[in-house]
């Protein structure tokens, strides 16, 4: 096997179909109801917000759904990406586990949002949508779509957490370099921000009101469209390019992972990476392979939620969906890792995690950084904070290996780089992050505010 | 030759060596003088400073110098690079000419910066040195040997001009969080720095200041070398890796450029593209080729500079070397490309360009910013101000091949990405953007004040 630390595909090696986890595990499709009736959602309720192609492949349960030929494409922009042996992490830890990464920083947008930005977009220019709408919270998604929407001749309206527009002034002009109009939500262009405003103008936003925003703007205007960064099956079906590519890197390296890991905010770049490997142990033999979720101790809806309906938005006009969820109304500490901050998760991750298929486990910020800061003096790479948790869990099990003698093959996604987020390093080297740990009455709260399903 | 827009090569077609170009240009030799005594520097004047390994590398004419398999190991980590076919932006320009750029921003460091970090760090650790003391304006030079020092486990201390220090304070954080002490510059640690201080309290620092500081702090303590990320021609040798892989790149493609472009700050990335291919033109019969080396009309040292004599600190305690200056006292606007804010270029450069085998255009920033949001908005990747240059000038001669119908193969190195400079995109698009000229007088003054050689 050499001593390989990189493993590269070539161009014609990027998948060809996503992959849909739907097929191989259909207890764990959960259609959702309309906002207002709390009936079954049909494709005619979704048809103000999403293009018909998008709708379909959101109920799809077909195992693969052909990539078009555009996106392939835009994709080989920055596609196959790169997979890491982490040979210098491994040493200084000193650890007989063999470690993985899958890196989807080298993305023009930073992360891997771009993976499913880029479709969102072709699929709506191509029923003929002037202008997408959608949120944005620590703004990686948002720079994505902004991007997508350069491409394909789209307006792209973003609406971002006042909080992180006002503190992250540089997200907002990356989006705007690449063309899209961003405001400051709540705003007072829709009837949902006009609202919260009245109600308190001092509000600093949060993601569940953005997204409230963008749904409206998307129902209330005929040329225009809604565009979600994860939590929707089309939208994690979108990013498991990265989980394929990365089943043929390990092959080229000649293992296969025993645990692969990805951290959790939605669930997009961890059910990514994650479902293609999950495919091998609902049908293919790897029974024991261990798909673990992290999420931070400060929103830790796995670990500490509740499974049950729920409205993915605050003002209540987003579909109902069953997830795994800490209350439409709870506004999560502002951590750092502002990518994790969502008071749900995707449906279909939810039902896996409920039947035990894949585990989870949440970290306090100081560890996470600790383990970024670790990271990037060994393999180089600045971690994003939100990648960061994941890399905090594959350390844990590189040391839990050195202790116990075993040597597992880990797999984790290092999702995105850094660079936009050194203000959170900042607070790190400072000692001024606070380790929030979620008190349970805040979530026994949350919970009497369930919509009576 | 298909579709193509990517040209990714395997691990081992990284180079096994670099190209030392004066093995093909004996003539572009000039030999330092010391800062004293004015006589020709000897490898003991260098010692105090450098490890001997790169003192002979500086004085060598040997065509290649192997690189040490830890340093390929490393590089590993991030090469090769990938060489884009711009398809995009060449339907968005309506133009018959083919444009290639070879993309440095993939590095962790996010530039190009990184290839002579990892080897100067090499050399300094193998022979014993305990701490490396640099310079750093923008904060892509700091960066980078910051990361190599953590690597090498080595002390690293970074002397930041103080205009950059309070302006940028990522750029200090990413350095600190590879464990690197960063002084703001000047400093009242180096007797430079506090006789300038005290000269002028308020002084904003500049490049050549905070290299008389790393100089002297490197000088008088036994443990601590100096390290300087352009100009001396052992880097630009190190920077060949990225032209030997655009060879072998721009062969997978089946096409030789007509012209290949970098930007020139002190000149290390633009050699290190050019010079290999500049190999053939010296030796090859390649003579039609076009070497363009761009630079910003507010620092314009090719074009509008002297071939002198200078010092490459403005202290007066670096070496004496021969190049195209616009004094050592020169202090250049504040423009938002500080990577290309240097009185002088590398002698090796400074020597072809006065023997004519390479070429030079300036402009000013507003053109640059133009040039790089149209490129952000068709190949996705946001470039660094710097890079920009490089973008600009191969957009114009894309311009006029449309106008001539001409089909020539352009190559530019697009050195480093953006996501570290927003703040100079927020001015572009506000509207902010100065278009420094450097008033004439002002080049005359400085002109005044060489060392009389």
């Amino acid at each position: 096997m050499g001593d390989e630390v990189k493993y590269q595909l070539t161009e014609d090696q990027i998948p060809e179909q996503w992959y849909n986890i739907l097929a191989d595990a259909p207890s764990a499709a959960t259609p959702g109801l309309h906002p207002g009736t709390h009936q079954p959602l049909g494709p005619e309720d979704l048809a103000p917000l999403f293009p018909m192609d998008l709708i379909m492949q959101e109920v799809s349960t077909d195992r693969y759904v052909e990539i078009p030929e555009q996106v392939r494409t835009l994709y080989r922009q920055y596609r196959p990406t790169p997979l890491f042996r982490a040979r210098l992490l491994e040493r200084a830890l000193d650890t007989p586990a063999h470690i993985y990464y899958k890196y989807e920083g080298v993305s023009p947008a930073g992360s891997h949002k771009l993976n499913t930005a880029l479709a969102q977009a072709y699929y709506n220019k191509k029923a003929g949508v002037r202008r997408l709408a959608t949120e944005t919270g620590a703004g990686q998604w948002g720079s994505a779509l902004a991007m997508a929407c350069a491409f394909f001749d789209l307006e792209c309206t973003v609406y971002m957490v006042r909080a992180s527009y006002d503190q992250k002034p540089y997200r907002r002009v990356l989006m705007e370099t690449y063309g899209a109009t961003v405001l400051s939500s709540p705003t007072d262009v829709t009837h949902a921000g006009r609202s919260i405003r009245a109600e308190n103008p001092n509000t600093t936003g949060s993601l569940g009101i953005a997204i409230s925003e963008a749904v409206e703007d998307a129902a209330t205007h005929d040329d225009t469209n809604y565009s979600l960064g994860s939590v929707l099956n089309h939208v994690l079906m979108h990013q498991t390019v990265i989980g394929q590519e990365a089943k043929q890197q390990m092959a080229m390296a000649g293992e296969y992972p025993d645990v692969v890991i990805g951290c959790v905010g939605g669930g997009s770049n961890f059910s990514g990476l994650a479902f293609p490997f999950l495919q091998d142990k609902l049908t293919g033999g790897r029974e024991s392979l261990r798909a673990l979720a992290v999420e931070p101790a400060a929103c830790p809806t796995l670990t500490r939620g509740r499974y049950a309906f729920d409205f993915g938005d605050t003002a209540g006009m987003a579909p109902i969906v069953k997830m795994y969820t800490l209350g439409h109304t709870f506004v999560p500490a502002a951590i750092h890792a502002g990518g994790l901050r969502y008071h749900g998760d995707a449906p279909t991750l939810s039902a896996l995690y409920d039947q035990k298929i894949i585990d989870a486990v949440a970290y306090t910020q100081v560890p996470v950084f600790e383990a970024a800061q670790l990271f990037a003096r060994t393999e180089m790479i600045l971690p994003a904070p939100e990648s960061a948790h994941a890399i905090k869990a594959a350390i844990d099990l590189a040391k839990q290996a050195r202790e116990s003698g075993a040597a597992p093959v880990i797999l984790f996604n290092l999702s995105g780089h850094g660079h936009f987020d050194l203000s959170a390093y900042d607070a790190f080297h400072s000692g001024t992050l606070e380790s929030f740990e979620l008190p349970q009455e805040e979530i026994d709260r949350a919970m009497t505010l369930l919509p009576a399903i």
